[in-house]
């Protein structure tokens, strides 16, 4: 069902928005477009960086949710493996041939923890979170009836406010379950702060990320003096690798949207208190749109809306434009404040989406360009794939 | 490739959420699921009071993207055909057997255009709206090509700021030109009024209405002046089809909302003042999630965030909850305010959705339910049918 079928046999405008070699200027709106020079020297540069540092990088598959980009991020990018949100799409990356995957996620429901433990006999290292030693039974029965092994990492919440444990003792506690539970193994600890990737200030995002690092090392330490050292300790995003890379306690990055971008991270400051999408990294992700009405002289209505996109993060921006603004988001269109009266129907525009995750799980393909040219429509393997 | 095979072919909890006879307690999660029995009497309701008005009711499509509601809403509510926005969404209600498929917007790019001079082949009267005269030869040269039929409504701009034109002028030059035009018909006028649906009072609505029907009149009689009275009025959506059903010139409704219902619609208030989901019309679908952690006393964490629903009209309520409360939403998860500690680690919860067009929009099926039982899994057919 969810295993695409060649793009080159599908009906274009149908079920898909282009064709391998046709012209940029001929792909059908709304859709997304990946710039393939910029998403592979977003790819290399966070590989280069990692290895640099001695950091293994999995990289976020729950952005892209993609089986061809993750396996450019392994070829070109040096990454270990994926992480994921959901069982479903550990599936997807297993299934694609990915062969270490992280459910950075808890997995409770029974038939979900069913179908988790079968995902190690596909030749992938299975990974998953716990934040609840009820859990761990759970996992253990299951990997026991298909004498699997399950890793855990056990969840530490350092800050985001959603899963995860809040003390060292409850760390300890559940490492200690882990490890005596028959198809499971102890293998770390996800420490990821999702709450502070998103503020502008440097030097706010590295005071939180202080706070996560002093709760990691306490926690490390707790579990040393048990005799349970943390094979990896992972976490860190788009907006505070470096001061995982730099903490001397984690040894895994977990970045996801450096390689795609969005609006809304594009506005984050650096270190000199620049934007990181003016130089640390650049757009590699468009929303490319028509205009299909311009029945006010001041005003043109482009094809993309809330069912191309998510503005739970605010509205996109028009890439390399300065004399138009998207400025208003419904169902079916975008009005673009068109003061000069530049556009006229069917111009085509590069939307920088608001957000780039719940974007990418609005479409069903990308389609790769390289000078003008379609050079590659991926699906989104893991769309849709949220159970 | 979009035509879903049998839901009983695929596998539960990867492809589908959900088969038919599985009790509801095991449906996984999160997915939409749809009260069968509220649903019918939406649609019933709906149907009667059209019909009571003397007005046809061409349900809008883009709400649900599902040729299986379609359907259910010819056979109970006695519709007439649809509405929808894209030329993909129409393709697949005309495959679907759908006979009468509206496109309420403006379709301009060219392969768009040969694309839906096509569709009249499948038997289906197939009607585009139009806002700007260098769109006719557009739409006569691709229908003549084909040898079909395309309808056109002339669209006008009542409120909603979007596509349409504003004046009876430039209405009834673009009607002689697609009257004139080989391969067009020229059938009548879209007049909806997007932007007041949502308003919360009664009076407000009217009052925009009121303006918005007074344009239509003088179009209307603009056009008879010319001997080219419409075949058709069409507008009208949940917020405001009172108001055309009585205006003495529409003559078709395009309602969409009132069969599933939503958080943010149903917060609109009736004539007496009360909440539209408080008597006119009941809560049909729901964002089913699981709570998947409970490391903290106060919150629970459930597995619905922005990848199950779109929060652009606000966050989701829980149903039939006064002790809970939904109060955040990240990319996974939703936040879950518990002061109580009422709920526990696999309890589900029904969410009512903020938005119910863009939710809908990224799930791939509705799992129909009737006495806690799953009685139909049909396809969100039209789903990411966005070009």
């Amino acid at each position: 069902m969810n295993v695409h079928a060649k793009p080159e046999s599908l009906e274009v405008g149908y079920d898909v928005p282009a064709a391998v070699g046709m012209n940029e200027s001929d792909i059908q709106t709304p859709c997304l477009i990946l710039d393939l020079d910029a998403l592979e020297r977003n790819i290399k540069k966070m590989g280069d960086y990692a290895k640099a540092h001695g950091m293994r990088h999995r990289v976020h598959g729950k952005m892209h949710k993609s089986v061809d980009v993750a396996k450019l991020q392994e070829r070109i990018g040096g990454s270990v493996g994926v992480c994921c949100q959901k069982v479903s799409e550990a599936e997807v990356f297993a299934r694609g041939g990915i062969k270490d995957v992280l459910v950075s996620n808890q997995v409770r429901d029974p038939a979900k923890i069913d179908r988790l433990a079968q995902l190690p006999k596909l030749g992938a290292r299975i990974i998953v979170c716990v934040d609840d030693i009820d859990n761990v039974s759970e996992l253990s029965t299951a990997a026991q009836k298909y004498g699997t092994t399950l890793e855990c990492f056990v969840e530490i919440d350092c800050g985001a406010g959603r899963c995860g444990v809040t003390t060292t003792e409850d760390v300890v506690a559940i490492a200690k379950a882990i490890d005596a539970a028959p198809g499971l193994k102890f293998t770390g600890i996800q420490a990821y702060q999702g709450a502070m990737q998103h503020m502008d200030s440097y030097e706010d995002r590295e005071a939180k990320l202080d706070v996560a690092i002093a709760m990691v090392k306490d926690a490390v330490e707790g579990l040393k003096a048990e005799g349970l050292e943390p094979e990896l300790v992972s976490g860190g995003g788009t907006g505070s690798y470096y001061f995982e890379s730099n903490s001397g306690v984690y040894n895994e990055l977990q970045c996801g949207s450096y390689a795609f971008m969005d609006a809304d991270y594009g506005r984050i400051l650096d270190k000199d208190g620049n934007r990181i999408d003016q130089g640390e990294w650049e757009n590699a992700l468009f929303l490319l749109t028509s205009v299909m009405s311009h029945a006010k002289a001041d005003k043109a209505i482009c094809d993309a809306g809330l069912k191309a996109q998510s503005v739970d993060s605010g509205l996109p921006f028009v890439f390399g434009r300065d004399d138009v603004e998207y400025i208003k988001c419904s169902d079916e269109h975008g009005v673009i404040s068109d003061p000069n009266g530049a556009l006229k129907v069917n111009d085509k525009l590069r939307l920088v989406p608001g957000h780039c995750d719940p974007t990418c799980n609005v479409h069903d393909w990308y389609v790769g360009v390289r000078n003008g040219k379609v050079e590659a429509v991926w699906p989104v393997s893991a769309r849709g794939k949220a159970y």
